[in-house]
């Protein structure tokens, strides 16, 4: 296995001692639980986090105008309840603490379940669960994938607003009811803590409908050009999406270079443009990642001036 | 190959449309020079440039505090002198230009070609090359890497200062004196346009001391742990510097995921603190790469308070 770390039992510790040489605004409590140095004195506070291999999610957004903390688990693992209840207690300062949790089994039960041993001690706790995935038709079981990412910015916008908890929950919800994602891969991920590729994928395969934890997609077909992937992707967003005008985020998957990334941004954009849609607001770049997988995913919200506004707004995360 | 492209041969033209969708603080004059759209009123300009490949080097850092335009060749391939001209009429207001050219023969050969054609014209150009790999011995022959995007950024602030052309020319060359770097590979890059991979490489083998063109390091080495590997490059800098108190770059070749250049980070300051070195700056990211390969190098520049000032600068790229 060719991957730069040391003792692979260490690799979330390392990467945590890592982060905080260079992010000294945050710190780290009880192991790994990345909170602010500089912490929220009044309003609800933004909790998130799941496996690590998401690189820069979660950590990387725990910044003034996203999050307040990053519950951080190990590679593709949720972190056990105990550590969600450790970051609930050391953000909320009275006003209540939001959880953006996405729709895995293990991260929904082990956050639900730090809720509720925070709310019997008294914390105001709500929870969003985001599941953003369109390529598994049943929505319960739909997975939270690179949309997450928006709902922190927006999430931490509102926080920063100081909108009451109650109300960022509405909006949020209200927001995920139109932020659709799918995603591809052109080549696995490898998984530093066992030595295995995700998946194995022929010379002219490619993978369309993947997760974020190394897993195949829903649909393996043969490689095709860019320009075709686009049409690919956007086809299946637009069995959700009516609207003509749209927030869109275009995401790298960690290992797919950034020349690639801006050409999936020409064909996507050119490809949105033959059907009439608009694109009111465009992110690019890696966001939320599978290790060093090379593919993309595609995000689309509904236009929204709010969410607009709360996108642009200013956070002290380098990586947003 | 399975890379996200259309047509190979458009991969710059693909590259470049891309990036005008979502960085709309700029535009490509000449099919492939990427420059300022406030287009700055006085002051010395900055340009830069080279071969593609290096992403976001170095139309990414085309912004105000860096640089004012970028010139974009092929992939891994020197741009011509015509496309540095166009970009030094452009950015040109009266005040100069510098040139910031990295040691490779195609790129020194073609900036300085433009230089002569637009000094004839009557316009001031200074240039200054980098060659701040300290892997290869015979200093005229060492490469301009990562250490180039340090030198973009000191020079861009200093222009923002209104610093003259020749003082920038002359702060440059003195903090281009203590810029060495090293880098390594533990994964070639696939390089688009040819479909080959730089070199290859076995299962337990890395290459140490590449460049950032694809091609394979000055020694090939038995694969070690990373704290290994940190001590390894650390070693070849300190040959040559014995400042206590370093600025340190932890560069990303492109493919290498957040989470194993986090790691790095830890066993390199680790180091450096064994060795009673102490860092006053440090700067983790994907700045210069090689397309996807996985790797990562280090550079370093003596301590100096106007070079931390400059670095700290604020600048509208969101590549720094």
């Amino acid at each position: 296995m060719k991957k730069l770390i040391n003792e692979k039992e260490h690799f979330l510790g390392d990467m945590l001692d890592g982060l905080k040489f260079h992010d000294e605004r945050v710190e780290v409590i009880e192991g790994t639980v990345v909170v602010r140095k500089d912490k929220k004195k009044e309003g609800a506070a933004i909790v998130s986090g799941g496996g690590s291999g998401h690189e820069p999610a979660h950590a990387g957004y725990v910044a003034e105008g996203m999050l307040d903390a990053a519950v951080c688990g190990e590679v593709f693992t949720s972190p056990t309840p105990d550590k969600v209840l450790a970051a609930i207690r050391h953000v909320d300062n009275g006003d209540g603490v939001l959880l953006v949790i996405k729709n895995y089994a293990g991260d929904v039960m082990n956050f639900e379940m730090a809720q509720e041993m925070a709310e019997s001690e008294g914390h105001k706790v709500q929870s969003v669960i985001v599941r953003d995935d369109v390529t598994i038709e049943n929505e319960e079981q739909r997975r939270g994938v690179a949309g997450t990412v928006l709902v922190h910015k927006y999430a931490g916008y509102l926080a920063s607003q100081n909108a009451p908890l109650d109300q960022i929950k509405e909006k949020v919800e209200k927001m995920m009811e139109s932020l659709y994602s799918v995603g591809m891969a052109v080549q696995p991920c490898m998984v530093p803590t066992t030595g295995e590729y995700g998946f194995e994928l022929g010379e002219d395969e490619m993978e369309i409908g993947i997760g974020i934890h190394g897993e195949k997609g829903i649909y393996r077909e043969k490689l095709a050009s860019v320009n075709e992937i686009a049409d690919r992707l956007l086809d299946e967003l637009f069995k959700y999406t009516d609207s003509e005008t749209l927030i869109l985020m275009i995401n790298g998957m960690g290992g797919t270079p950034d020349s690639e990334l801006n050409i999936v941004t020409k064909y996507v954009m050119e490809s949105l443009e033959k059907r009439n849609r608009k694109v009111s607001k465009l992110l690019v770049g890696d966001y939320m990642t599978a290790l060093d997988m090379q593919g993309f995913s595609l995000t689309v919200a509904d236009d929204d001036e709010e969410l607009i506004k709360a996108i642009n707004a200013p956070t002290e995360s380098k990586h947003f």
